[in-house]
Formats: structure tokens, C-alpha cells, sequence
């Protein structure tokens, strides 16, 4: 049988990463029977420069019908004022997460050996943030009043209920059950009371199932400390939206930087796609000269076969990584080097 | 002239640090022409479970007639049930901040030489926060409906006026002339358009006033990032209540730890008295040992000392602080060694 995967470049460094991604992809389901299909889709700053769509009704249609999404990344450059900021990460990637439901947002942090961390004593650092994806203050729920007067009022909601906070929770304990069964929520309730206790409330009930999992609490703030003193503490991570951005950057930082950190953005109930993308963006500054580090778009893929029942597959990609990150020198690499190298081990 | 100052000690290790922060305010102001008054406040979490005040109308009046606050910490015991969590908090510490009006958040960051940091290279760190503090998403703007039911909802609202990001952005234009004229705006407006639209154009326009000073924008995650990677980038940073937060945290990590981060909460109008008050908590599991390291109180009140026009007592509290740590080995001091030392100096 088939596996129908849309593909998604996208801008600056995406179309790079993402040949060397399906290069990988390739070689690492040579050998299982289902093979993959792969449909181009072209979307992001560039697209809508020259055909006005963000992402259409139409197109969103289209990608519902594919068995998953791999994504590469989107934006214009900082300095191009043709494009309002922001317009396409909204209306394009943040639109697809939130049509697609994709209420699991799933971000491995793991240092690889042989990989320098910033931290002088970083230890031994793996655990996953179960990030929200559909809820919380990326609902785009704000507003304003007497723009650009001296009385303006911004305002932004974060949206929290009970079935949102609930199914994203109840996955993070059964990853966590899956690992080192420990489980930490990251919230600020006591500021944001509403929305922390629900979070607290339902971590409580739902750790009802898993009594062999640890539960452990921390504030935002005091968990940004940890991420750099302490970053072994932690096994499962959940947290919502805006927490779970700040926090995977940071945690992408400690174990090596954006060009090794994965992501998949992921509907358990497998209704829609799942979408699959590195954790960093465009980087138009160094786009078109074969710079940047495939890995975070490769190791994307591992998450994906795993999601799509393909664990044998994922694991020949995440050590084939591995291998390659052990044996990695000072001198560099082209993109498609790296590709070459990860796709052949 | 007098100037008198209300001293709120607080909850667990904040009447033992608070005590050393005392002593040094007394030896460096001891040649001064102003003498301190002061007044001791009982407040916190003790004083709620004896009295049931978290903290009253008359309270606040009273403290409303002092030229300063100095604030040690407050907050329960974690496991501490008898004591709704967040409560104090909330309806002291987050109730002076907004009925005092301390719009500005003051947090410098500085890696002290001989001050060992968990990155493996640091550089010279040395910025300051200027975190809004009545806005943004503490003001307690949230709700909750059918709660406790499947259907839940709970929202937060962040809220941002003109007035209000204009007043600290002016304020961290001026700071950052004082300084390496350099001001980071760190939001999130790709996301929270509105609320971050309103401190772009703030940026923009205040910015005209202050043609010297080089203006950088980041997202709140890619300044997690930089926070581990480069932190030698930042002079002043100026952002909203919740990742002013976030971020004086992490920075406070990076630099050695909360036992050295201080912070002044701060009308610059000077029609209420400003308060000051280490980062850190009260540290209930170290608390009546005289294990804590008294250095953030102590280097609050160079704060204090700055702000209340006392330069040159500031400039000695900051200097003795320095050359005690820079003198410090591994041996452990008692709370009140360091503050003997410190005094000393
Ligand atoms: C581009 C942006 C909208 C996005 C986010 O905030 O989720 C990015 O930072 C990420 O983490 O995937
Ligand atoms: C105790 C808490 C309400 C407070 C805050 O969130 O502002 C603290 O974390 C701080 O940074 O001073």
C-alpha cells in the first residue's frame, strides 16, 4: 500500500533541508513494503508574493487527503517589506496547525554525544516537550481599540478548555509512560489562575491513570533555570502554546541549536495529516548556498515514520543521525553532504 | 532630612537576608547627610495564617507615606496546604507592584568576575531588563466557565495601553543612553499581533527622541536562544510583564544564580515609594539556617541607593559586593558572614 505524503519547501533554507530529508526518507524505506508517494505543494512568502494565496481553501483540502505533511520552513526576510510580518506564519503554518487540529505539538530534546552544548556541564540531556498546538494566546483571540492614539488598548486571549488541555495531557503521561515516567507540567498559575489551575487540574485527574508516572510542577520562569542548570531533571515536558515556544527554543539551544531540533505537529485520532518540520525557520540570510544543517529536517522524518507506524524505519534515520553526528569534525559540510552522509549509513 | 523607608522582611529566608541587606544600607550610608528611618512591616504568608491579612487598605496607606520599600521575599512552604497557592503572591506581592504603580520592572543582569556561570563561555555578560510590571497578562483579567466539567473554559487576557508601554519604553530608551546604547525589544508580534504591534510602533516612535540609540527587535523564543548562545549582545532589553519574567529568570541562571539577581520595582514619577526586593523567593527549605546568600538583597538596595539620588552609596554597596565576590572561595559563609563581609568592605 501507499503512503501519501505532501511535501511543503517552503522558503529561504526549507527547499534544501527538506531534498535532503526526502533523500533520507528514501533510503530508509528502500526495504519496507509500503512505499511513499510524494505530491509538491508550494506555499509560503514566496508563493504568495507571486500568486497572492496564503494557504487557500482549496489547497487545505488537497493536504487533508494526504496520509501526513512534511514541511519545511516559511518566511520572508526581515528586511523585505512587500510581506506584512508575520502574515505567512499565520495565515499559512499556524493556520494549517490549527486547521488540522494538530493538538500535539511534539518536540524531542536529546544531546547527541559528540555535539557541543553551550552549557559547560550540560550531562545527560533527553526529554520531549508535549507542547498544546491549538489553544492558549496563539488563538489569535486579541483585539484593539483607538489605534495609534495616545488611548490605545491591545488586548490578546489565551483560550484554554477542558478537551484541549485534556487530550494533550493525557498523550504527555502515555509518552511519558513509554520513557522515564516522569512527568512535568511547566504553567505560571499563580499569575495566570484560570488557566493554570485548569492545567493543574487535569494533570491531577488524568495522573489518576498513570500511577507509575512522577508528576512534577514548575513555574515558567523557574523552568527556563533548570533548562540550563539541570536540564537532566527532565524526562516529559507539558506545557501550553506560548510556554512550549519559549520553552523548545531554549531547549533546542541547550542541546546543540535549531539545526538539530525536530518537530512533529500531531493529531493522535489520525482523522487528518500530521505535519513533520524542523524547529527552525527560513533563514533567509544563508539560503540557496547549501549552509544549513539538514539534520532537524532529517530527524523530522524519524518522528513522522514513527507516527506513521514505521518504527523500524524511524529508528534506521534517528542512528543513521546519530552515526553521523558522532563522526562530524570541525571542517564543514554542504547541505546535501550531510544528506549524502545520513542517507548512506 | 530623614528619608524613610519601610522594610517588609516577609516569609522564610527574607527577614535573614533582609537583615544583611540592612546592615550594608546602614555602613554605606553611614558618612551620608540623609539618615534611614525605618519601619518594619510583618506581611506574607506567616502574617496571613496569624492574622488573616494578606494585605489591607490601611496597610497600603501606610506604606504608601515611606520614600522606599525594601522587600525581602514571601510565599508558603510548597507542600503547604493551609495556604491556597498563589494567594500572597497575588494579593500582596502583585498587589503592591499594581497599586503603587511600579510600571518598571528594573532587573540588571551582570556576570561578576570570579562568578562561575553553566555556560562554557559566557563572556562578559552585563544588561539590564526593564520589564514592564502593571500590564500585560498579570493583570488578572481572566475567567472560567462550567469549570470542573468536560466543557471548561478558561481564559487569560492580556492587557496593553498605549500609556502604559509608553512609559517603559521611554524609560529603557533612557537607560539605554546611559549605557552602551543599545535597546532589545523582545515580544512576540508574529503571534500576539495586537498586543505586539502596540510595542513595535511604541518602539518606532519613542524611538525618534533617542536618534543614538541602535534598536534590535527579537521574539521572545529566539531570545532564549541568544540568552545562552550570546548574551554579550544584550545592553538594555525592554518587553512585557510575562517574558520580562520569563527572561530575567533565565538570565539570572546564566549569571550565577538568584542568589545574586536584584530587582527594583519602580514609579519613576516618585509620587509613591519604589520598592526593592531580591528576585529570588523565600526559599522555605533553607530558611532560619542561614544558608542563604544575602547578595541580591544587598545588591537591591545599590538599587535603592540610585534611585533614591544616592549615587555614591550605591556605587559602594555595588563595589564592596564586587570585591567580595571576586574573594570568594569555596568555603561556606553563614548568611550573616557575607553581610558582615560585604559591610565591611
Ligand atoms: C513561526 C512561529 C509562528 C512558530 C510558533 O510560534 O509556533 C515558531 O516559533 C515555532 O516554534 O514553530
Ligand atoms: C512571585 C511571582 C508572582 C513573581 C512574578 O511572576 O512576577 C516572581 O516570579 C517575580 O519574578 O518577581
Amino acid at each position: 500500500q501507499a503512503i501519501s505524503l505532501a511535501v511543503i519547501p517552503g522558503d529561504g533554507i526549507g527547499p534544501e533541508v527538506i531534498a535532503e530529508a526526502v533523500k533520507v526518507l528514501q533510503a530508509a524505506t528502500a526495504t519496507e513494503a509500503a512505499k511513499f508517494e510524494l505530491t509538491e505543494y508550494k506555499l509560503g512568502a514566496e508563493h504568495w508574493l507571486a500568486s497572492g494565496e496564503t494557504l487557500s481553501d482549496e489547497t487545505l483540502a488537497k493536504l487533508r487527503t494526504h496520509d501526513a505533511i512534511l514541511f519545511g520552513a516559511v518566511g520572508a526576510a526581515p528586511g523585505d517589506t512587500r510581506i506584512p510580518s508575520g502574515l505567512i506564519e499565520r495565515e499559512m503554518l499556524l493556520k494549517l496547525r490549527f486547521s488540522l487540529d494538530h493538538y500535539i505539538n511534539l518536540r524531542p530534546a536529546k544531546l547527541f554525544p559528540g555535539v557541543p552544548s553551550p552549557l559547560a556541564d550540560p550531562g545527560e540531556i533527553d526529554f520531549v516537550v508535549v507542547r498544546e498546538g491549538t489553544e492558549g494566546p496563539y488563538v489569535g483571540n486579541g483585539g484593539a481599540l483607538r489605534v495609534d492614539t495616545p488611548y490605545e488598548i491591545a488586548t490578546e486571549v489565551s483560550v484554554n478548555t477542558a478537551h484541549g488541555v485534556e487530550r494533550v495531557v493525557r498523550d504527555a503521561f502515555r509518552r511519558a509512560q513509554a520513557r522515564r515516567r516522569k512527568l512535568t507540567l511547566v504553567h505560571k498559575h499563580n499569575v495566570l489562575v484560570h488557566a493554570g489551575h485548569l492545567w493543574r487540574r487535569t494533570v491531577e485527574a488524568v495522573g489518576q491513570e498513570f500511577p507509575d508516572v512522577a508528576v512534577d510542577y514548575l513555574h515558567i520562569d523557574a523552568a527556563t533555570i533548570f533548562m540550563v542548570t539541570d536540564p537532566s531533571r527532565f524526562d516529559v515536558i507539558v506545557t501550553d502554546n506560548l510556554f512550549g515556544d519559549i520553552l523548545t527554543d531554549l531547549a533546542a539551544a541547550v542541546t546543540g541549536g535549531i539545526g538539530l531540533a525536530a518537530s512533529g505537529n500531531i493529531n493522535m485520532d489520525r482523522t487528518v495529516p500530521s505535519m513533520f518540520e524542523p524547529v527552525h525557520g527560513s533563514a533567509p540570510d544563508i539560503a540557496g548556498q547549501q549552509k544549513a544543517d539538514p539534520t532537524a529536517a532529517i530527524l523530522s522524518v524519524a518522528l513522522m515514520l514513527e507516527h506513521l507506524g514505521l518504527p523500524e524505519a524511524a529508528t534506521r534515520v534517528q542512528e543513521a543521525v546519530e552515526k553521523d553526528i558522532a563522526g562530524r569534525g570541525t571542517a564543514a559540510r554542504t547541505t546535501s553532504e550531510v544528506g549524502d552522509a545520513i542517507a548512506s549509513l
